[in-house]
């Protein structure tokens, strides 16, 4: 099936059709809807050879995530669900994702410079955005369609969608307070995530509504995987006294916070109230069950791909232009971990607190 | 930096820069070794406009994985580490790698088919294979480079790499027999993965090794992921009398299976002895620690980029041609969940067997 034998059918010109399919301003919209239809139906897959990124016409998107140390421990099951769902939306419209993986040992923005040389993308999502994120002033300077997945102190006119890692922090330590915590401590990204700063900033905050002053020593940095919560876990059996309480900033973490805690003979939920950060299969299957924040990743998905369609120019008919800035927010999912009240007896906290 | 700069800098002519660059076979080796190593110190990146996958240089290799349930729930956490691998070759020879998501509703085929249209890739590695695989037949006919991580039924004359599905069936059903255990039931895929196939062939090959005869009814066919594995324990549950072991082909299953089981009052280790697939940094965190068997997905993923440049041509200078097919050996890592003797009282298991 060539172009010519697409046009053929339709009894339209090649020009028409290459036009409607490249997604050129001057195709009526009853046209483009024929002609797309059809290269569906008929299987119709335009040859990348010769196309560029600038013209928007190699119908594949970029998802660039970053195979660090904390992705190749606990990423994959973040991002597989978030993929479906940009898929869902990039299928209607004969587009294909592509995941973008940057080496451990490389720097991002090169290999994003390169990515983008190569021309084989239309567009792009970033993730894992960093406080100051020169990715994005390169984007922002070629004039590529990008989507960030993060906020990122870095200015410039661009559509992100993030969790919203204030609200997540803020609601655990109000939840915490109430029911009788003061040493509260958090896990956060031990590296220049922006969601780390994020997260401390709603923490603090949380913590001075509460009338608690904010003590530095209750910061466990570590990397947001199994390892990393055992290390937390460490980091929390050497303070005198012990904190009550632990928000982590990620729920690879709770599954090395639990074993380390366990050897220790300190039981979560019991001893020490537990509270992770995104609900997953993991954390349901925890003993006891984790405290967490629920996200549909696949409706984060949707709207990441939708976000970044409504930034090219070709789908304008479809997707309104408009810059998306999007917190995206998570709901707080009562588990066993974080039943205890501080201070009561270990019987006592096991079975008469009634939880919520 | 363009190819005239290249050239320049060099003092050879663009015709011999180009050549070496593709990896033609009339330039001399010294020669492609002073052109690839002043190319990657001057960051110099071929435009792929123009270029196809038959002419082997849009210096990008394509890894497909299906983004089915399976992998959309446990599928990261192993190929964020093989990805890895993969890419601590390629970045070498200036190779990226992109993984190719193929999603939950489309055809492996038909999606395949749409990437090769689409020339951005040199080279393939597929995974997931199944019993009959049709992809194997469409990249052979095309005389695309390829390697599948995986064995299939389809015949021809292609490299592979593979776990050994069939050992780790074997040495488990040996282990367990070794401390007494009849009956031994086993968790498998269910779907066509041809890797369904061979574990049930290991399995009953070592159940007719010794002696016991092969009870259909112990065959539980699940998910790979968590909800597979609380499934599978529902199912054992339910046998009366209750199988002593189970055998699990997917690690990820030993999380739901350890949770139902424990709800029913019985304990992995104590009461059932369960022996996992993979070790994870998940099955050193559960308790009991699972027994399961290593293998390094990082050395994994080195192999397969090896056995996909022995294919290129540009490369057999330094990959020597050869038809990779490797059966990759794991190895056993014994843990608390396997260290129960059939009919012994609960308190004896728990504390008069060794281990190993």
């Amino acid at each position: 099936m060539s172009i010519r034998d697409l046009a053929r059918h339709l009894d339209i010109s090649i020009g028409t059709v290459s036009r409607a399919l490249n997604g050129k301003a001057d195709v009526n919209a009853e046209t483009r809807e024929r002609v797309l239809e059809a290269a569906k139906r008929l299987g119709y897959v335009p040859n990348q050879s010769g196309r560029s990124l600038r013209q928007g016409t190699t119908n594949t998107i970029g998802f660039m995530i970053e195979s660090t140390i904390e992705t190749v421990d606990g990423g994959g099951s973040f991002f597989m669900p978030v993929f479906e769902g940009v898929q869902s939306v990039f299928r209607r419209h004969h587009l294909d994702l592509v995941a973008l993986l940057c080496g451990t040992d490389e720097d991002p923005a090169s290999y994003l410079n390169r990515v983008v040389a190569r021309r084989f993308v239309d567009g792009l999502i970033i993730s894992a955005t960093a406080r100051n994120d020169p990715r994005i002033d390169f984007l922002l300077e070629r004039n590529i369609p990008f989507v960030a997945l993060g906020r990122s102190a870095t200015k410039g006119d661009y559509p992100w969608i993030d969790l919203d890692f204030e609200g997540v922090a803020a609601t655990a330590v109000e939840r915490l307070v109430g029911f009788g915590h003061r040493r509260i401590a958090i896990g956060t990204p031990a590296s220049d995530l922006n969601l780390g700063y994020l997260f401390l900033d709603g923490y603090k905050r949380a913590l001075a509504a509460s009338g608690i002053d904010f003590d530095p020593g209750l910061v466990l940095p570590a990397n947001g995987h199994e390892e990393g919560g055992y290390q937390v876990a460490s980091a929390l059996l050497a303070q005198k006294p012990m904190p009550t309480a632990i928000i982590l900033v990620n729920e690879n973490m709770a599954i090395g916070l639990y074993r380390r805690l366990y050897e220790a003979g300190i039981h979560p939920g019991r001893d020490i109230a537990v509270i992770g950060f995104r609900e997953s299969t993991q954390s349901r299957f925890l003993s006891p069950t984790l405290t967490c924040f629920r996200i549909s990743l696949r409706d984060l998905g949707i709207k990441l791909a939708e976000a970044l369609l409504s930034t090219l120019p070709a789908f304008a008919g479809q997707y309104p232009p408009e810059r998306v800035a999007l917190i995206w927010p998570m709901e707080l999912v009562p588990g066993e971990s974080d039943r205890t009240v501080p201070g009561a007896g270990t019987a006592h906290a096991s079975t008469s607190i009634p939880g919520s």
